[in-house]
């Protein structure tokens, strides 16, 4: 992979490092506080949906108002990523990458196809 | 920002769209469905610290079997904030960059430095 | 309120507190990972309905298999909040009747009637 | 079981139930958004905890106004547990009991005495 590529995911994370820097913060970011933060996130994230039918859900993502606040909830989950990847010493492109592959032998074309079957039941 | 830089994220987001579609699978990606897959797989990471004092999950941090679950379950993460954004039609990146601006005027420096405080609280 | 009706709660959680101790876990139930334990049962439990429509879920409701994985994960839950009451000190039965109490003043009958808002958007 | 021990949790249930019809609100309430709600009202159960040491967390649980949230957040799980028990036509009582039976085949006493590992690491 190209060092160019990787720019973006390696700048956003060293910019969210920066801004808990300057803040005094990392003594905060015990790898398992992270974990339950980026919890916490996606339940905000997910309640935005609650009571929603798929096509109120819809509806809702035309809405400026409502594309801010999903924007601003997914960004929030994205960070507890990348900051939990800088405590771990783990690289998330290349770990979504490594589990792209597993789940490709997991899920085979020709049995997943069309259905929303977990693995196991595949 | 270069085109160039952007291409990790971007490279990601259609490896995965590509995966779900040779299974037929944009079907079922409904955003509710998106992030609430989101958060039960942000809690299976979050399972892996259950029990965990600080100092055993550094402990665990250093085991490569822990190490590949925790890599595991962050790229599941990763993926279904991918799915999403593709839903929803949004720039992850762009995202956190703007949340980032958003959470340095909530949590100035001289206000937020060294205490874990939410920002209503400062 | 009579001590005779409260005999199920306090059996069950004594229960509860019983398998803890025969298993020597007391030392495990800190709060912190009591509620992160609540959160990735509440977790399991919603897992059942991902990707599934409503009528979907209602015919899933129907299956003895299904009826029987929910039973599990919502007494798991359960289970959590009874630790966690204990844990705490807290009587749960009276906490949900002052909750509904306050949820009564938030939502007064005439403005919540037929309406899935949140109550700061009455 | 006596009639007159399953008061407190039937009482709960009714008021509860009572709260959702004076407001008519069933209609929103499909077995898939409960189960959601009720991951999103544990993850501010535990959001309670986060950035917190065990001891923090500790003398927290001294302090009124912390106890107050705590208990509120935990009444707002229980009343989702129970709104999903009467969707499902389920007895929650009677599923902790089992569930309690079931967990004692997997955490026999002699294996699982002092130990925080998962069943099937025993």
């Amino acid at each position: 992979m190209s060092a160019a590529g990787e720019d973006r995911f390696h700048d956003l994370q060293r910019a969210a490092v920066r801004f808990r820097d300057e803040r005094d913060w990392a003594q905060f970011h015990h790898p398992k506080d992270l974990a339950l933060g980026l919890q916490v996130e996606a339940a905000e994230l997910a309640e935005l949906f609650l009571w929603k039918t798929n096509e109120e859900a819809r509806q809702a993502l035309e809405e400026p108002a409502f594309r801010g606040r999903l924007a601003e909830e997914m960004a929030d989950v994205q960070m507890f990523l990348l900051y939990l990847a800088e405590a771990a010493g783990l690289h998330l492109p290349d770990a979504v990458e490594a589990k792209l592959e597993t789940n490709a032998r997991k899920y085979p074309v020709e049995k997943a196809r069309g259905t929303a079957r977990k693995y196991t039941d595949l």
